[in-house]
């Protein structure tokens, strides 16, 4: 399966930028889990360009789900969301078409599907095609969050600017999914949008590392090896575009610690098993352990930038130079912090699934 | 599937580290591929402790390939290696019986397999399951060679001891097939073999960064989204035990820069476009651009250490304290490069094997 | 994967009869096949209700392709067909909610999804579900076409007439692609209309034999044991509602002859070996033999009928009478061949591109 | 995957008939399941040939579980099961090497594996490799009968002669485990025998219809469409060598009959939905209804028999002859019956764990 992802509950992507319509089918799923439209709009709208930071193509994400709702709860049944795709323009791209515009994936799409690709917009490669994976997404963090599963996502570092650290958890994903910019400190909020604008003031984009935690995931969950916990999420977590970087815990900076050090210890607490630390990240042996499975992500900076670059034209073979022009956005980074969410909601819903079964979820008994 | 890896071509692992034997199976692989017994124990030697900077635990990995074989090369049926299991000191095990190793899957194990499972040396976690990885992926990685396609891992960076990058990539692989130690310049492994030392000197451990590369691979393979290259590569370098981090090109450091340098400019080299700089890692999109595939994979601290840890009885639900004795790798970094070479080589086989079809490699037609 | 067949080439398959509409995503599929709309709309149209023998519910089946096509051909990305339902009765089905109509799904429907099933029109169970694999199917056909693959599938017996068997096998398929009623003899197609009627004056149904060949598959294809193309077929084929059956090659005939006449002999014919019967339908050990593969699939009589039935009212648990009325179809078989086409398609779609590599059909090099 | 059966808990088969040992893995299965290796034994003696009716060969069948058992319970990791092959008697088969016994793969093996198949005694193909997955089905048989679901599979007709039908289930379930030969009733069985020998005595062999039923399984399992009960059944019954014909219920007589008689009305007992007729087999819509699921599988007559044969030599491209002489089995239909129980509990497993979690079985809470 190749834009399948997930084993008992799965996601099927599809739909090209400047197609008829984008969207993606949910099969697997319980019966009985509500389906709240309007929790799917706010999160929709954390992804959307907005304000200044934000292009000017209006994307409305206007999204019907055309199967598997009834009586507004799901029906067990494959559960079909489409966005039709609006406000394209299109002639923009024929400008460029045979150009590989660097970090994007013209030229490995030409290579891949030997010039019969939709080119138009990214064509299937489109970060567009994250809209749909967001709305299925609310749809699986209103299951989890029925199991007393939660999860948040923040900017830990844009470019330079830092926001503080993970505080109470559920207040810091509270305070999430209504902000108007993701990271918990509001000053940093502000110094990050500021570098936003300062590259794009200059025609360029800028990145950051996204840093994520779930609360109440049951401990044992997972497989040993080839489907362990962090091998389930970085597939899902690396499909979105512009990630170039996963780790779990200390990541990293793990490998240059001491084992006296890495290791977390453990003290029982109120009949349950609690790691001192969690520089594992909630996760061993790829297995959960019941604490919080934190993680990062690195997302690349946005590659549409408005100097000039130098390129090729691979339909005819030779050297080019490329100055975008048209509607792009100096940063993805927190847009991309809701998808990172939808994203782990899918993979954990689907892990929790395989182990205790589909009716674990929803209505039924 | 749970235990199994891949598609077109899967790898499916089992056993436990004090049972009988380890193994695992490969199936789907072409047919008439040379398997060349003498290469795969060299590639297992790497894996294996030795000297002073190992266990004392002799692992004589006699590996037997049991099916898929015949007159020297595969038969295209799947493959068995079966690896018997020796010099187990298990009784050593049963002191620990119930106390949850800080930084292994003891207690993971417990909440998933309710305490039948294989305790005994980790059981089925035991790193030593690596070593049927490693079987199959000499064999993989001989059929990667006859399509030209080459790769290797170093340790770029072990506690604080920082490996050269990469000069001549050829030479590079060509000096670690044969390297006592995977760093690719020489002060640097003696730094490196005495910061292990060092640490094993205070009953310690320590761990670092594997630096991977793949040579030769063709453009056009990958899928967006779900099974991109980055997917399918993350998901099997976090199968491997101790992974706790994985990225991609210039991965996490991207998030720093500006779009104008992350991206990688294009130009045509003999008929082929090349990207100046390769911060992208040789993949845009997901799929393969023809430039070498480039990441670093995190590797924790061996979490086996002697000096005295905190931890919980988790079979009486009370507090502990643990102090192992026995044979333990102070470090294992520098023997899971060849794990990572096994495991890169199984999922570009795969993904290969699902482009071009089963008999892209192999003898025949 | 519950509702996804196939692992290179796959479908997913979403919609309830009386939501907003129905469709499926082929995901896998090469680049550069033609897309005939045309083409799917003739097929489509042997599949929808016609004459007296049909219902009297129009299905207009307007399709909708909303990607993975551009200028008229596949781009290689995910392609998803919609059809909008309409015409839709659904105030009938409110009368029988919470009865078991016989031979259908209303009951397991209701034990699989616990009540929170869409029950109007048989739901996510309905038929009509058929028409977007259909729709697929026609673009597979078109992928097979290119490669000199044909197939077809005839009315082999009606409840008790009989069709004549297979003739040339080209010149039956032409047939077949234009027929109005499936089956090769005009006298056999008229006695089988004539037993339809019978059946819908006594307010009943009848059901048949469909009988399929396959010409031009190469030699070679399938898995042993678990892929093999038996166990690829009847997998999909038992997937079409109403299917109870399938048999390859002589099928159950088989069990009564001895092995000296249920083997096929073989002869070289211009170099290549042909067998001189064909009892085991072109499939030796589930690996096709380059032979044409043939297969029969029995369909049951449609369960909808208008005599009074014994049933029970399963929402209050006690029996009751239903007394259908509406429009059904007093059988489907005669619908049901077209489908049998579109997942045969499908499946061999699938074990190619697994064989021979995604390129192996469309417009790459 | 291609020799890999299930999602949760999957098969992976490995061996060839004449290389050092054949065997399976069981992965995905819960922990805590009682391993019975006296059960397993008996179960591989209703598979191994005995007495006049079968062949010369001596397996043993010595099998030895390798990994995944602990204590004599499932310790939930994978398990594999070994088989080492004896009293082979290679060099026969040079005589035959290039030459295409009707009926059998040799020929398909080497369209397939281009002569570097091992294609002694058949390879991967031979019908050796169903004790390995005997044994695997003993294990799931174990833990079905924890749940209360039993199975059973007679001889519905061998060549001409026929079996009575089922009668009280549980009974005669119990009758086939320690019967000689799966047959119901004892005058049938020696006719059978009988029938047997005739062929055996004229060099050639027999074929049977075998037929199965399954008590207990839970209401509301499976899958529409494409995981439906029968599609995941049918797969993995013709993954059965021999096996050419798979139906549900009345299967193929549904085809000739009225909806009126076809239908299965329902009724209340005890509480339950109770179909009064069985003729859907116990499955509705591809689920399962709670009633009794049967189905019948056609084996054909073994192919090895000691008449001469016309057939071609693949390796040089002309006609031969063929006379088989050694040690062949003159009906494998009475051998089939223990695999079609052993394939519908791996099915049955996997579905059910799918449906509710892998804890559903064995010893956790």
């Amino acid at each position: 399966m190749k834009n399948t992802f997930g084993e008992s509950v799965a996601v099927t992507l599809f739909g090209e930028s400047h197609g008829e319509a984008i969207g993606a089918v949910l099969d697997g799923i319980a019966p009985g889990i509500p389906v709240d439209e309007d929790a799917i709009s706010a999160m929709l709208a954390r992804r959307r360009p907005a304000g200044k930071i934000g292009t000017a193509r209006r994307e409305s994400d206007d999204f019907r789900i055309v199967s598997g709702v009834f009586a507004g709860k799901t029906t067990g049944a494959p559960l079909c969301v489409l966005i039709p795709n609006e406000d394209k323009k299109s002639s923009a791209y024929e400008t460029w078409r045979g150009l590989a515009r660097p970090g994007h994936a013209d030229l490995t799409a030409f290579q891949k599907y030997h010039g019969f690709e939709d080119y138009r917009g990214g064509g299937h490669f489109s970060g567009r095609l994250t809209a749909p994976l967001v709305t299925l997404g609310a749809v699986a963090l209103c299951a989890l969050a029925e199991k007393g599963i939660a999860l948040g996502t923040h900017i830990a570092r844009l470019e330079n600017v830092k926001d503080r650290e993970w505080g109470d958890f559920s207040a810091d994903f509270a305070a999430l999914k209504t902000a108007d910019f993701p990271m918990l400190d509001g000053g940093a909020a502000n110094a990050a949008r500021e570098a936003i604008l300062a590259a794009a003031a200059e025609g360029d984009s800028v990145g950051g590392v996204l840093e994520s935690a779930v609360l109440g995931m049951p401990a044992g969950v997972g497989e040993p090896f080839f489907d362990s916990v962090e091998s389930r999420l970085s597939h899902a977590l690396f499909s979105i575009p512009a990630v170039k970087g996963v780790e779990f815990g200390d990541g990293f900076a793990l490998a240059a610690m001491r084992g006296s050090k890495a290791n977390d210890p453990w003290r029982m607490e109120n009949g349950v098993p609690v790691s001192k630390t969690n520089r594992n990240g909630g996760v061993n042996g790829g297995i959960s352990n019941g604490m919080p499975i934190t993680f990062r992500t690195a997302v690349k900076p946005t590659p549409s930038i408005f100097k000039e670059q130098e390129t090729v034209d691979f339909l005819h073979g030779k050297d080019a130079t490329l100055s975008l022009a048209g509607r792009h956005d100096p940063a993805i980074v927190h847009r991309a912090a809701v998808v990172v969410d939808a994203m782990t909601a899918l993979t954990l819903l689907d892990l929790l699934s395989l182990r205790f079964g589909t009716d674990f979820f929803g209505g039924g008994k």
